[in-house]
């Protein structure tokens, strides 16, 4: 039954993987059926349980199979969708001017209060916590009475700052210091600090492809130059073309989303981690580490940063409370290490401080306990929502359109039918009152023409359904 | 008794303020004496009337005289201090290293709430706004609920930009767009999307000397060269020594404070920024304009920004309420006409938008007017902290101690006698509980080594008394 490579014993698991995969596209393991028992398929293939385990927990991961309690583990009956296929391209490439463009276009779009927002990437609005948050603010400003209108501090407030090293404690066991975290005006500001640290203009940056749109015009704002790794659409960077790249390219820094990315929504595997900052200390490269949806894992589970693996890679983590919390609020962070003095002075340089009402604010929001009551509420409707716009899109657009799975945040990504013009549907959807955010804007050389991104990070009402169904017509209409 | 060179039409009222200080210097005309009046002196001189008046009102703006009701204009009895002498060096430089970490001990400083604060800029603290601006956010959290904690756009919320619009046709005529606005966090936002926006790394960027170490800090950042202007201690930058500055350097751009400028904190008069703005058009140089004290003169009138002087010169006025309202708010601002295309791109590249709610808020507190009269009743409190510690200076500091003369703002700027190390001030000072900012770090090559910096913007309290008093006795000690 199995023909695994014993030699190569860092990848048992994931043979265990492709095996099952294999025989769940060829049709032998149908929707429904039990997989081979833990103890069955060690003995069939002589891999330990331990090893099989560890692929069915990851296949159950990628929601290919569920876990039954005290039966074992079935085939998923799979939603519609294909999933969406990787591309990629290799040539050095600043924002191309069209992008620029388009990318306005695009933030004309999101920033219209009066179009149905599917073009924007803000999944604490699934569920706002503006009630909790208004109240402990009073609370606040009644203590802090003049002090809160005052300046914070260049790394910010310390109670803050020791709330974030508390939950990354808590969350995962990471050991950070406060005074290794500098509060920066959102998670785009701590990208700026990050980037500006390790690199200058002219370097060349990595990225995933498709990547975030605004570490792309950051880049390009720098004069600094992108150059795409390859992504699977399950577990994101893919750590040989990384490998690759950075034998080609004279990289300064890679910056990647490893859990939750963007446009993608899905996590590299604990074990791509190890290899990736592995990789990063052999060429001497630093890693900007966007980790900003890092919360919002649908399972409730979080992937630990590559940051806190123990290795000697130079890794500057961004977070921010955008996604979780208060996108208004404007406060995010870096973690910065050894560089955290160097970040001090250019948040100094760029912008003196963070608000200081909202970085109290946040501090006892963390320290009541209701930011972590509020993502355990939050992250279920970001999953139901996102089940709710996987099978609109199933039902509605052409059967060859293929979507991302994510495991977590607010996006969903689709590969339209090759002759579908994602600006072309763009333009008419604003023209219908809807915001989408064209593929174009998430590749340096534009080259996602016929995919788009949906967020489903806002209330589900009958005008988000009629907005994916007119989506899917008017695809109907240009394929 | 005149002498003037008729020929030399623009300086007319130039060399009638010469004249007069002239024989004040000399002992001619004593504290108490009555100027000539205008008509006796037009006669004499043969010098319009108008002409007469405006050197008269410009030598009352100076403090030099003071006009009497219904009875004429009067020599003022002078300060015990004399006025600071300008230093002046040319070389191309960038932030030193010593100046760096100095830097970094006077934030230390600054950022100790334990320490008397006579080293921070923060004017709004002398009578702070909290409580309207308390009551001002609890009302609009409760209209705005929701949306409140959600993403502004990137040029920031139009009913702020439209009061900024407002406030800048209500006080001095001018006409701005609001979508000509962008809204930053904070002054230091608005100077490094302004910088950024104008020149990059490697280009030349004039500076008056001394200036605001946040602009020097930030042109080091980003890889830039500051080349020091000289200035007058009474009317800000020289614009003769400018065009020579020109003529010798590949100037990119210019960074001034024309308005109340840190440390000096006096403005150009209106002359000197016509000339201003036809150097830079001669010069084909733009000119981003620190404007956050603007609105802090003490007798409550404001010079026209350069921008907005009707010339063709490009330049970018940087505001923020950090210095008159809330500093904690992150809130400041760009006007950037042609540029502002450009700014947008670069603020959301950088950190995507400023805070929403501290937005709604400030709209609202100027819509009211709750902006206007919380400016009336903080400048008479800046002028009166102004003079107690001017007069404590000239108490307890050596006779041979001069400081600046200030019109507005926060700040008084102090030459010492020359073989005091203000470094040396600065450690003893903090040892002693008190944060002061040495002369150091107001110039890219640190020359003010035997001046400081003192801010009189916080409450006035027997602790700042004690604070000066113990300053002066250290100075003694050190001369």
């Amino acid at each position: 039954m199995l023909n695994v490579d014993k030699q190569n014993a860092t990848f048992l698991y994931r043979q265990v993987i492709e095996l099952i995969t294999e025989n769940m596209d060829a049709g032998t393991l149908l929707p429904g059926d039990r997989l081979p028992s833990l103890r069955k398929m060690s003995k069939a293939s002589g891999v330990s349980i331990p090893t099989v385990r560890q692929a069915y927990v990851e296949l159950e991961r990628r929601r290919r199979v569920e876990s039954r309690p005290q039966s074992g583990f079935y085939v998923r009956h799979r939603a519609a969708n294909d999933i969406v296929r990787p591309i990629r391209t290799t040539a050095l490439k600043p924002v191309p001017l069209r992008c620029r463009s388009l990318m306005e276009r695009v933030y004309d779009g999101i920033n219209n209060p009066n179009l149905i927002p599917l073009g924007i990437a803000n999944p604490s609005m699934a569920k706002p916590a503006a009630k909790t948050l208004h109240r402990t603010m009073k609370r606040v400003m009644a203590r802090a009475e003049e002090r809160s209108i005052g300046y914070a501090s260049t790394l910010g407030e310390p109670a803050l700052r020791r709330q974030i090293a508390y939950h990354y404690l808590d969350t995962f066991g990471a050991q950070v210091e406060p005074d290794q975290i500098c509060i920066t005006n959102g998670g785009q500001e701590a990208l700026l600090l990050a980037l500006t640290t390790v690199a200058s203009k002219g370097d060349v940056i990595a990225v995933e492809t498709p990547t975030y749109h605004g570490m792309l015009e950051l880049i390009d704002s720098l004069g600094m130059l992108a150059v795409e790794v390859k992504t699977c659409p399950e577990e994101g960077v893919e750590i040989a073309d990384l490998e690759r790249t950075l034998l080609k390219h004279p990289v300064k820094a890679c910056m990647f989303s490893t859990t939750l990315g963007n446009p993608l929504g899905v996590s590299m595997p604990d074990v791509d981690r190890e290899r990736l900052v592995q990789v990063l200390v052999k060429h001497d490269v630093a890693l900007i580490e966007d980790d900003v949806y890092g919360d919002l894992h649908f399972d409730g589970r979080r992937p630990v940063p590559a940051q806190f693996l123990g290795s000697k890679a130079r890794v500057l983590t961004c977070g921010s409370f955008s996604k979780t919390a208060a996108s208004g609020y404007r406060i995010g962070w870096v973690v910065g290490d050894e560089d955290i003095d160097e970040i001090a002075r250019l948040k100094r340089a760029f912008s003196c401080s963070s608000g200081l009402l909202q970085q109290l604010t946040l501090a006892e929001f963390m320290a009541s306990g209701d930011f972590s009551r509020h993502l355990k509420s939050l992250t279920p409707v970001l999953q139901r929502n996102s089940e709710r716009m996987r099978a609109l899109v199933a039902e509605h657009f052409p059967a060859e359109t293929r979507t991302s799975r994510p495991v977590g945040g607010s996006v969903l990504w689709l590969e339209l039918p090759e002759k579908v013009d994602a600006e072309q549907l763009f333009d008419d959807a604003i023209g219908a009152g809807i915001s989408i955010a064209p593929g174009h804007i998430f590749s340096p050389c534009a080259c996602y023409k016929h995919f788009i991104r949906l967020s489903f990070g806002h209330p589900w009402t009958d005008k988000t359904e009629g907005a994916i169904k007119w989506l899917g017509q008017r695809v109907h209409a240009l394929k």
